[in-house]
């Protein structure tokens, strides 16, 4: 059956969806790319580095490796060897968990919290002038259109799942 | 000075901005481990072994190592590496460069031809599939606006290097 929209002048469905994705991920690429290269240039840092600092600071009580992990959005790579190395650094610290003993608990320590301050507020000031050109209320749309997208994507794991 | 936007409720640009780059970002992990996942599960193959296909399947002149990862939209990783492996399961042809004796091109073979179309139709499905409730009308306006951040982006990177 040949597909009316395709008739009318549109793309088919598929084609637009996959069309929708490489620009969205070409979106998320490019921004990706520039804070990475920034946070090298400007603060001698990775990105991985500074995620995990700032899932540390969004946990004030500190996580466990398995929390950490999850907390992570961009995650991937060795969250126990970036964390080794913050240890190190001094910029977070370990304990042991107060209800579990045989666990730890990383928590950024006071320089790790103050070094993540000033660079949050850097990284924050470079995101919004990559945004520069969108209004508040253009920006609001996009989030709500995102928000839909990702039930969208969870409804299709829903049914992979169910099937 | 204090917001005018934040005295009537909304949060400053800044804020909104890097609330949208979190929820594109993590839009775009989401689909692509997705992706990854089903990827190897069902073809027991990677996303660069895929993007490196799909590059090559858009240049059917072939490409240079060089050409090859400039024309690759996710890159990273290890480009030479992945066309060797490609090389030895005969999945692509490299070739004297015939206008530049000195270098090589890079092509799909026959059997890299078929494989990644069988692999691009249901790759196409499950994109199509993570974007089902979105109509061909919320699509489109979301790719306008993705248009418009990639401009944004873009205007910024022009102003930091005219600084």
């Amino acid at each position: 059956m040949p597909d009316l929209r395709e008739k009318l002048g549109g793309a088919p469905h598929s084609k637009q969806s996959l069309r929708l994705w490489l620009r969205l991920l070409s979106c998320a690429t490019v921004i990706e790319k520039r804070l990475r290269t920034r946070l090298a240039r400007e603060f001698h840092t990775t990105l991985p580095r500074f995620d995990v600092l700032a899932a540390l600071e969004r946990h004030p009580d500190g996580l466990t490796m398995g929390e950490l992990s999850h907390a992570l959005m961009v995650s991937n790579g060795n969250v126990t060897g970036v964390a080794n190395r913050l240890l190190a650094d001094g910029l977070i610290e370990r304990e042991v968990d107060a209800r579990d003993r045989r666990t730890f608990r990383v928590r950024l320590s006071r320089k790790g919290r103050e070094e993540f301050a000033t660079m949050a507020k850097v990284h924050e000031g470079w995101v919004d002038d990559m945004f520069a050109d969108l209004t508040n209320e253009e920006i609001e749309t996009l989030m709500e259109q995102l928000i839909r997208v990702r039930r969208s994507v969870a409804q299709s794991e829903k049914r992979a799942a169910d099937a």
